[in-house]
């Protein structure tokens, strides 16, 4: 569930979200975009989670993938329905990813 | 409960998680580092998620700060205890935020 992402620099996009109590389609898409990330050109991995306020990083080898997926046109769609009906509130960050460290058992 | 950053560049610390089963004063040390946190120099605010995976992500103005952070004598007792005790697994990024943008309703 933590992402093996390779060593750094690479990207994260850190999305930070609180939803509405509007449904119409949301988890759907949400699957949905996830294969279509999965399916792009230098993405890495995500990890999500929400307990009211929802965090999901993605993970990227470079800058021109994230603008790629942020232009992808059925992601474009999303974005859209995410500000008309299913977020209250958002931040996106676009982050490089100097150093990272970590330990499993 | 999105942390209300500045403009960027600021700095971000990614730390995923996987809990072990062990309570063992858990909650109340992870309570006395928001607090540690808060007084550090250069801290800028946090978000933490738990959903099986824990994502808990504090915002910073510079390296220096985070370095400072982790070097804290207290956050050091706390990161041994947690290699040792409570966390199965986590993986920290630390990132430099160079863009981000967001709305709310």
């Amino acid at each position: 569930m933590i992402a093996n992402t390779p060593q750094p620099p690479y990207y994260a996009v850190i999305f930070s979200n609180i939803r509405t109590e509007i449904e119409d389609g949301y988890a759907e898409t949400a699957d949905e975009m996830v294969r279509l990330a999965e399916l792009q050109e230098g993405y890495l991995g995500h990890e999500s989670v929400r307990e009211g306020l929802g965090i999901t990083v993605s993970y990227w080898s470079n800058q021109e993938a994230i603008l790629k997926w942020k232009q992808q046109t059925d992601h474009l769609l999303a974005q859209r329905m995410g500000r008309e009906k299913w977020y209250a509130a958002y931040k996106t960050r676009i982050c490089k990813v100097e150093r990272d460290y970590g330990f499993s058992v």
